[in-house]
């Protein structure tokens, strides 16, 4: 494992020896893609992830097609994924660190704050998924409001995520499977419903 | 009014004389994120429009900063605007149409037919916006997926849209407003809620 490495826009990605160069950071988002997928598939959830912002600076026109010649990534003010799970709105981001103590919170936007509370105060469901110590948690948008609200400290605490948030397993035929407790959050039951 | 032009993917363009070339078929999703910004600021909705979908080809990397040199556009599978109101998801498109007696239906690509039928599914609020005529229609889900399934005809009459659809109003203080339609999809009152 290597440690204390810090990405583009304060992302700090979290990868073992065998990932190679390439896929750095993009095990989180892939497990839950691969979830996504599996939820779409067997209509369970309709969850995708949303393209990445980008400002457009120059296009060329060849052969009456538009193509893209200078555009640069900007810092995004929503979250990554969202979607409908029986009717309802669904938004989160994944989250990674390398920290094995604590949460930063520079991993997450100012915007993306507001973005969370205004998601919540219009009744969806959101939250991050974070990816801390090889295990991965759920942790609901309301959790870290208050957390936010309590707290003048510039991270989240691991075990605070270890009991407040939910833990969430990989199953090689699922991906991350985050939709049960999706349904705990809005009160439904997964099993009943899948059949 | 210049009629019967062709832009690329298919979506045909309506402008007037006093539109510049740069502003051409902007104007419906102009004024429709004109509506969404009045709902996020007056907290009644809270819906954006999704970033383009786009295909990363080159990136370079100058001092640290990650610029795209090469990039071109995805066709969309998925519909433009998305978000919750009430606690509901809602998702729809905007689109344009300069024949005045139909929309033709090679302006829906057939992954978006099949992501309309699953968000409908799904119990999400699924719609598209037309303009047509000088007219703006919102055209709920429900209506295009059963008059896809019983006609064969390429294209959606005028007259069809007017009678089936739900006229919306150019407002300069909100925009394009269309959420006391949604409000009526969902069999809610948008009055009441907005005060």
């Amino acid at each position: 494992m290597v440690s204390g490495l810090q990405y583009p826009n304060n992302i700090q990605k979290n990868y073992s020896k065998n990932v190679s160069y390439s896929n750095r950071g993009m095990d989180l988002e892939k497990i839950i893609e691969e979830a996504n997928i599996y939820y779409r598939e067997n209509d369970i959830a309709y969850i995708f992830k949303k393209p990445t912002p980008i400002g457009i600076v120059k296009v060329v026109y060849n052969n009456k097609e538009r193509r893209i010649k200078d555009a640069f990534y900007k810092t995004p003010s929503t979250l990554d994924f969202n979607g409908l799970y029986k009717g309802k709105y669904i938004e989160f981001d994944a989250k990674e660190t390398t920290n094995k103590t604590s949460f930063p919170l520079s991993n997450i936007h100012e915007h993306q704050i507001k973005h969370i509370i205004n998601i919540n105060n219009h009744g969806g469901i959101v939250f991050l998924i974070i990816s801390i110590n090889s295990e991965y948690y759920l942790l609901p948008g309301q959790i870290l409001i208050d957390f936010l609200n309590r707290e003048t400290r510039k991270s989240i605490p691991y075990l605070f995520i270890k009991e407040n948030g939910y833990i969430l397993k990989y199953n090689y035929l699922k991906g991350l499977d985050y939709i049960n407790v999706v349904d705990k959050l809005i009160g439904g039951s997964y099993e009943k419903n899948a059949n």
